[in-house]
């Protein structure tokens, strides 16, 4: 144990911002299953995917075996704005839960997205630029991802439309807001906009709308309108490239101290935030060179890992996305509404879905009335209001340190805050009056939700 | 000039947070006015003031002669939190602007409060713990002090009563939830739980308040209950020399590189942010040892530099407060509501207005959609959404680096960034929309506030 005092902050340099992403693929022994087209239950090719996505964005996608990707200037200078982001010694927790645990957290709110979602927006807005692409659609749930590609379109001068998840476009009406004001068009989703838009509002009048809804919209939208091409903010292996940035520093910053965690902790979502962050410490996991407890907290609302099924599966409502071998609740799963919107995706990314089937990670699932527990805590010591989504870690990390204080063990706790709560006040607001309330899926719900599975001709 | 690289974001280490805060009456030849008892017209007592105040605050109020203030340890780890705070090289929007000045700016948004606020709410709670108080009361513009002093209070278990001006208590209803998180009580001002309130309420039905209202309040509630003390977040000369924080680091951080600035700008309601960020540079200006141009900038809806009087006037709308010589609209001044909640103070520093008297400093006034303007360009190139009120400064910048534009000038522009626009939506809205309007009063608004000043026996 190193007896140098640890500041309630690590900040790197500017130069020590890593000049190449990590592919943690490359260190997989079992890959992660490959993407498969709908109607032939073949592989999708690169040639298929490029409707979609950017062609630089699909070579990084298919790629699992190239380790490092070196991060264009263009792409580290636009970092240097929020870059390095800190690594922060939760002095004031501990101290607060009499713990002898040592927490750490890495903080990517430090920007005006939010969260840690502009790591992977400017990377993606960049190569659509680079292709000389008009623009690009995405969906949003929270509003964090929305947010941070109109950030990423707007330095880069490209056209943005984002699909916003209607219980979140409705929740949080500011989001909008702030993308018009990075010139970014907003439309609440299910909408009338497009053909599947306008099947789903027949089929479901009235529904609050899904991550997977809002997918298919945005594609819909990408693929039929020329110079246009559809990004996604989790989920895809190029998000958690492009977000093993987190890791690699939060690793860096350790590193420089000689601190080595023991346990890691991050929300799951679709999986970028957990991926990122885990990347390099994963990576000297699965290279037998270290261990690490690795935990993936999720809504027990939107449970994909402790309670979906390792399956290929839509990662749209709408069925028109490729299929992804992930662990899923379904494709037709619409959670019932959370304040987590960036949690609410009925699956999980392949990469991490694949580490966890192999037994690389654990999984829990949080209530939201004790995730706003946590969140408050943490709050009112270490002065950072933080997303619901990031609050999932918090409750996980809190709770691992309350078990250090019941046997007395030391542990290092490092954990992900991705992003702050200033747009989820209305979360706060119910939690705060004593009226939120949990919401959990009965095995009926998400039966019907794995009912619905696809049968993909020739795949188990 | 050095040929070294400036960093995007220059950090100090958490060793060189400044140690003392730097009091600028030292170095000022003409002192600024004391503060008087407006029944007698004699300079205020250390023993009248510690009814309102807390013991060790009225010692830092009444200082003009010590200069470095040593800052307690417990203030410098909760400083730690979020200090030091950025100075950011302004790379991007020199480049959108073309333009051979050199822009920095000093940013104080990258913590809950959202503002530079956080640095003096923690040293008033810190000083009302030491003296054993229960809790204390304040008042609240934009909101960004109500939460500051909630956070504060929250760290040292305090009772935290905030008064909030009503127009922004209905713009920014989640500020509320935030400073609820933090477990505060929030009421709307003018409110019927003072006398005060209620009689500003008979005299005026339907107004949309003012911070001088909410001033009243917090005073009245404060003297009533024992076992409280009224903090204030700006005007007074202890929080000028907590706020001395953000220029002491600054100019640490700009001295580590060789750089000087020509123009020092900052926003300017009450002077907190702005008398803390020149105050080592204006220390300097007063002993002859640098000269620097320093101009503060205000709304034109609240213009008390440019179209005020200086003279003795009360700091709140229900004259119980003590009076102070500043430049003044009249404590009778109710500013049109504007969006920029911080600045509607009608009256001003006395440390600043002395300054400005003497010619130290200039002042400017700015129109709402003129800010608004600034601010969006700022938030697309910068990344960061900014406050109404720092969006003032950004003005007077971008105009300033227009300047050398058109000159060649190659100045060196520092400015305050106070904090972030986070609850500000409603405004960001209005101007996407296009239907910000800008409140300029008339001569013959002016002339009612200017006739309403008080005459004080003996005084001028």
């Amino acid at each position: 144990m190193s007896e140098t005092k640890i500041p309630y902050k690590i900040y790197l340099t500017e130069n020590e911002i890593p000049t190449a992403w990590y592919n943690l693929r490359a260190d997989m022994k079992v890959k992660p299953a490959p993407l498969l087209n709908p109607g032939t239950g073949k592989p999708l090719t690169a040639e298929e995917m490029s409707g979609i996505f950017c062609e630089e964005l699909v070579r990084q996608e298919l790629d699992n075996d190239t380790a490092y990707y070196p991060i264009p200037e263009d792409i580290r200078n636009f970092y240097k704005m929020y870059r390095p982001s800190p690594l922060v010694r939760a002095y004031c927790l501990e101290e607060k839960l009499g713990t002898p645990a040592k927490i750490y957290y890495k903080f990517e709110g430090n920007n005006t997205s939010g969260s840690h979602k502009l790591n992977s927006a400017v990377a993606q807005a960049y190569y659509a630029k680079q292709q000389g692409l008009k623009g690009v659609t995405t969906e949003t749930g929270a509003g964090q991802w929305g947010t941070a590609l109109s950030m990423a379109c707007s330095y880069f001068e490209l056209d943005c439309k984002v699909f916003m998840v209607k219980v979140s476009y409705e929740q949080k009406p500011f989001r909008r807001e702030v993308m018009r004001t990075y010139g970014a068009s907003v439309t609440p989703s299910p909408s009338m906009e497009t053909e599947i838009g306008k099947k789903i509002l027949a089929e479901h009048p009235g529904t609050t709308g899904s991550l997977g809804c809002a997918i298919s919209e945005a594609v819909e939208v990408a693929v039929t309108n020329p110079g246009y091409r559809y990004v996604l903010g989790s989920v895809l292996n190029q998000v958690l490239l492009h977000q093993s940035v987190i890791g690699l520093e939060a690793k860096a910053a350790l590193d420089k101290y000689g601190i080595k965690p023991d346990v890691i902790i991050g929300c799951a979502g679709g999986g970028s935030n957990l991926g990122g962050l885990i990347a390099p410490f994963m990576g000297e996991k699965l290279r037998g060179e270290a261990d690490y407890q690795i935990i993936a907290v999720e809504p027990a609302s939107c449970p994909s890992f402790t309670r979906g099924k390792f399956a290929y599966d839509f990662c749209d409502t709408g069925m028109i996305c490729p299929l992804a071998k992930m662990y899923t609740l379904g494709s037709s799963f619409i959670p019932s509404p959370n304040h987590a919107g960036g949690l609410r995706f009925h699956g999980m990314s392949t990469i991490l879905s694949q580490l966890y089937h192999d037994g690389y990670m654990e999984a829990r699932a949080a209530e939201q009335t004790a995730v706003f527990e946590a969140a408050e805590t943490f709050a009112r010591v270490e002065g950072i209001l933080p997303a619901p989504e990031s609050s999932h870690a918090i409750r996980a990390a809190i709770d691992e340190a309350l078990k250090c204080k019941e046997t007395g063990e030391e542990k290092t706790i490092l954990f992900g805050l991705t992003g702050t709560g200033y747009f989820d006040l209305t979360a706060y607001q119910q939690f705060n009056d004593g009226v939120m309330t949990d919401y959990i899926p009965t095995d009926e719900d998400l039966a019907k939700g794995f009912a619905a599975l696809p049968q993909v001709p020739g795949v188990e």
